[in-house]
């Protein structure tokens, strides 16, 4: 006999729909939903009972961009999987897919093998993982094939970072046409890094070395010719392509273009970009090496361009690109030369919080909300209909939201294993109250009642996007 | 206690997701659904099971474009909205939005009663109105107000047909300011009438009396024109629009436009724009007329343009603008004249099977297909979820569909009241098999179980598209 | 044996060159141009000798757009031919392109005659006309060939002031079909009247009676619109098209887009909007009232597009639309109610020296600004090479003009026959020193030295930029 | 006392007028025009008198893009600069500017002393150089501002041949910020080679071997996108750019783009991409190798943009990109390996009669042809007035050209030192028939009267077309 959990009287929000159902879970999946106060939901039992009244019921966040324990510029981001994973929960996601790397000169293989390490047995959530192409060649090209069939389906490659994961046009060609051919999805990080080192050294030569200039030398056109550049290169490839932290309003201008010509093109942004700014990177007293990230953050103007990218669908997906590193010791490491500043941001357990605070301000509907941070993102990267949504058949990854409270973001509570926040002071509507992961508890009434080693990596098929 | 129906063992395709579960209606709506195979499925007990193993079990299409008995021409269109309710009903459309039209220099009120009279205990499935605005007053901007409080919130306005149901552009934009205003949606028939007309002229001067004129006198450039501007009308008076039958590539041109400035501007495309083309107003022997609506038939290459924005989700919907006029004794009326053949085409039994055709070949997912002709149209005129989707709480307007039959349509099969079909001899793979309306079998297993009444006037909210 | 003048060391700027040259003077005409210093031009001898050291020596402007005595309103333009063409000559301009009108159930004949007679023995410098057609019709369209054969080449249509100008788009249609045939130019006031007198009256229901209320009804989209259409229309016709005193960033657009198509659009600004915002017409205490026009002046960002537009050649001309109305008695009728406000400024005199000191000011170069003043308009209405150039054959309309003199425009300075000045107190740096027409000198040294008579109406042929 | 050569009774044909106007030549240089029949005309004499009745009086050509003698793939260009420059003249062109190479770790003083000593003493005809830059670096990039001073103010980068001539992303960022500082013109060769020589190797892997393979393997997509690269990096700049051989429409869409933004962006194509196709490289038994050039031959459909580019002013010049290698042991080089084949074809000799093809078949117009072939080249790399046109003080580069006579070309007449013609058999009407360089005949009614020598390095300004 089956355990089976209640969730009753909820207004359950998915993608798609907003129903008054209650839904019942058995073995950790959903079972069924019925309409509130019919025939079929009073005659429904079960182990445990939620009560959901004047909450939202939704489907657990899945957070297509982390960096958990990331080697970076000498350093580490900051979460573990471990820390990253709780917080994730915390935030209301219950799926993260995270980021295995592959070293220059060594398989995909033991690049997984590595990343597979580093997160079992420690994740309080499910988890997948994309690959970086750190070295593209006969050989990894061949591994790519092996990694789709064992559920990791899409690929990161970067035309940024020249020494480190960069890869040149021919390479990004060479993997797009493989990707066309083994189902596989490319992510990029679209930035033309080649140019960016040349400004890069000659605003230090001029003695511009505070974070501010880390915004001006990585400039939007740049990013929308890169933009513009891996469209291009997946089109002559036949390949489906996915760009990732989209920043500049013409970075979504070239999205837009490609997408009213038909092609399988898709963009993702972040919080950061939603709601932060330049006016960050210059706070004064090296404060502004918090918001160093890349794309980095633009002028506050751009911020209407990807909401509208959002209501317009040329951007997909919300994800965090979560790569903490603490402001003492690690930020630091920058302070007389901005391009040493590790980059990167917290973010995996705001998420969800600050795109409920968009619905709460009319930006997006609460049916998209759902959308970008958790059905898209599932679709987009083979998860769906497991995750993603709240469907007869799906994981049990559930959140129940509520709308009304208030709260305060800030490092002093939140539980990302780093020593700021990015959002410090910001106050919003809305908070998680109680998690289900594949059924089971990990946030009950906001306590914590996961553990490590709940989640389980978990294989992905291919993007369900393609035309 | 409530009379249940159980549909066991299908694929429940919806706009959002495609589910084995199974459906549980309960006094005429979808109570619940549960994965096939749970405990919650298996404890299920019903007064009526239908074994949909092998079948799609797929929301009743709606219908958001028919023009049952519209008087054009010194003529009605041929089907009532008996007959063509109970065509619709064997094509697995579940609701249609009629048009109720004003007369100029009457009111909007007194059109509205005319057509509830016309429809009333005729309709074998639910039904509801937009209004038809031919004369644009003070008097008539104040009864569109009340118009949408009584479920009507939709209205139509003619950039073609001068003297007829024309409006020129200061009326356009009153009525556009209005619906801002009011919450109406205005649809827009998107021609340039009035350089239509001298093209008319002129061409009948040159003796070029045959159907295929037609096609080539109502130019993609003035659909192109039309569309512009009405988007211009719309963008000043601050109002959203839909414009209807869009045909021409040209036009979806300026929809992709506008929506990616973000503005609330939908398209619509039919049947006839998407499978026929120019080639069948060419055909010999007068044969063109029976294809003659306008906007018109397009050169085929039009014809990728409209599945791209299907796609693209540059247009959002697919009706029928089902007009049938028999070929006999009203097509005729056009002979030696081009401009005096009634225009409109029949469509209404066909769609759903058409565009599960263009599933079969691979030009739109299954999801796809159930959005743009059941979901979206719900939505776009406020029938959702009443209509257009499965889910608990819904109106139960369920149709079994085959998936795997093969039919060849034609006007000996068919059950709209016109003697010929625009699709005759074409064969399809799929077809309905029962229809459900509100819980009750209209078709069971393809023979017509329904009745005239059994269909209701439905109400309509507003849009639910608006950002 | 003729009379010969010779210009000696200036400067002399076409549209093509600059050249050390002297200038050679024969019977009214180009007889030669020598570089300055070589034996041919030290042979030369001549019966007046102009010194034009330090100074350029250009061809007369070409004005391709003006309104002497138009009657506009219940009154008339300030300006008579006689006034109008003396300031003309004072600002450097020796030719003029004015419009007869035909009224409304009138033929072209009746107009035209009376406005030949109108200007007859009155203009200081030479003129042509375009035709405004208020009333296309069998009979009219017929007279448009025969205008076409007597050098009226140019026909205008308004998509502006229903009831007055106004021609809906069939009429618009059928006159570029026409003009497709004859070889004749459709000139075209681009602007929704219909839409905009609907917002003219609901602003005045408003109560917003004040002349800034102008620039707000008649709206940007309104502009850009029509001009599209426009073009559409001129597409379908197979027709070349002029749009006159664009104003709109988005009215450049349009016509970039279409130019960059290949088709024959070509667009005409004014200084008005160059130099001049919605700034002015907001002056306070009827004030504004100097600065209605239509189209109307807009926000000030909007001169930068329009500046680019003249640099890109998507904008070719810049005529002024000089059509003055006194403060006093004229533009007081609108008091109360800006619709009433006569449209029109004055700026024959001003535009030679307003377009210099964008060369000042480096917005274009010394040989554009003789292009889109001088060259262009004379190629665009047939007059070129007679007008617009300093080539051996031309006409003799040359101007000695000072570019290092500064001087303050002012009505208490300027010879236009009206109580204002549009640029009051504007100062800029260059002057106009002396104006030779066809040799005659009627600006010498800054005294007038013409007389009415002396400029004579020039047949036109077709225009010059058809692809 | 002077020599005089005067030029009697032609039409004078320049960018900007069709003049009926003698031209008077004083020691190699136009010292005056007068109107035909014009007293000042009566009076000259002269020392030779040219009888140009009937003929075309036009500049003498500038071809801004010429390869002779370049070393390439193991051999070298066919031409000398005495054959060459002979093959111009006989060809009414009387300026060439070649391409000086600087070799990678050499300096561009070097390779320009290379080329200066090739030319010297050895051409028919005035020259020029551009510097191609292989090796961007602080020693060159410092040399850039010298050659500017020196009369060598535009430099190229490619984007294609890797190992080669190719610069990244970075070196054209550097180039172009110096071009932007010290007035010099980039011109680029806009081409993905990066993402071409996957695709080369690909193809040649599938044992795609022939010509024809040279034209599938440079895509359309990586011209277009190369060209937008290039446009971004030289907005980041601030720097004008000029691209050279654009072939593709989707390239002169980019272009096009970028001007209607008002940047100072240029581009040239070359009768090659006018006049041949795809359809040429795909003939049979090698001849395709004739047409090996890149970027390369574009199917049929693409001339129509490039013919439409240079009507809208979005190409502004057409030059030859003259590299021509023999059939018989240099393009055989590349038998059973397209990609040995050396990259160029012949033409120098062929411009000015090709384009004049264009006028009479209705194209461009006779002012246009000289505006793309002799005066925006002069103007674009800094030579004008001295060349490109015939005006007071300009050198007598002087061409009188016979409109009326047909002539076919073919390798058996033309006087290149290339033992095919990419023109062979087809015909053309118009022919040079005498050609004055700097007054001196170098061709009289088809005899070669020059003499290798009296061509001499001409220094040029900077472009004369920036905004």
């Amino acid at each position: 006999m089956s355990t089976r959990t209640l969730i009753r009287g909820g207004l359950v929000v998915t993608a798609a729909d907003e129903l008054h159902a209650d839904v019942l879970i058995e073995d950790g999946r959903i079972a069924a939903l019925a309409a509130h106060g019919s025939d079929a939901a009073a005659r429904w039992t079960a182990d445990r009972t939620i009560d959901a009244t004047d909450r939202y019921v939704i489907p657990g966040g899945v957070d297509a961009h982390t960096h958990m324990e990331l080697p970076f510029g000498g350093t580490s981001a900051s979460d573990t999987f471990e820390t990253g994973t709780r917080a994730a929960a915390w935030g209301g996601t219950t799926t993260i897919v995270d980021f295995a790397v592959q070293s220059v000169g060594r398989s995909l293989r033991e690049g997984l093998d590595t990343w597979y390490a580093k997160a079992d047995g420690k994740c309080a959530v499910d988890y997948g993982f994309h690959m970086i192409l750190s070295d593209v060649n006969e050989h990894t090209l061949g591994e790519m094939d092996k990694l789709v069939e064992e559920g990791i389906s899409s690929f990161k490659l970067f035309m940024a970072y020249p020494g480190v994961f960069y890869s040149d046009d021919g390479r990004i060609l060479r993997a797009m046409q493989r990707s066309a051919h083994n189902g596989g999805l490319i992510m990029m990080h679209a930035e033309n890094g080649i140019a960016i080192d040349v400004l890069v050294e000659q605003a230090l030569a001029r003695g511009e070395t505070d974070p501010r200039y880390h915004g001006e030398v990585r400039k939007v056109l740049l990013e929308a010719e890169a933009t513009h550049r891996a469209i291009q290169l997946a089109r002559v490839a036949g390949a489906p392509l996915y760009v990732v932290h989209v920043s500049a309003e013409e970075a979504v201008r070239e999205l837009a273009a490609a997408r009213d010509m038909g092609l399988n093109v898709f963009g993702e942004t972040c919080p950061q970009y939603l709601f932060l700014s330049t006016d960050n990177l210059a706070e004064p007293g090296f404060e502004g090496a918090k918001y160093v990230c890349s794309t980095p953050l633009r002028p506050r103007e751009h911020q209407e361009a990807l909401w509208r990218g959002l209501r317009t669908n040329d951007l997909q997906v919300v994800s965090t690109d979560h790569c903490p590193f603490c402001f003492k010791g690690q930020k630091e490491l920058g302070r007389g030369d901005f391009s040493k500043i590790p980059n990167g941001l917290p973010g995996v357990e705001n998420r969800m919080d600050l795109l409920h605070q968009a619905v709460v301000e009319g930006r997006i509907s609460r049916r998209r909300w759902i959308e970008i941070a958790c059905a898209t993102p599932a679709r987009m990267f083979g998860l769906y209909p497991q995750k993603g949504t709240i469907a007869p058949g799906a994981d049990a990854d559930v959140v129940i939201y509520d709308p009304h409270v208030r709260q305060t973001l800030s490092a002093a509570t939140h539980h990302m294993n780093v020593d700021y926040s990015a959002y410090e002071g910001k106050t919003v509507t809305g908070q998680v109250e109680t998690v289900l992961s594949r059924g089971e508890p990990v946030i009950e009434q906001r306590t914590f009642t996961g553990r490590a080693g709940h989640g389980v990596f978990t294989p992905r098929s291919t993007c369900q996007y393609l035309n």
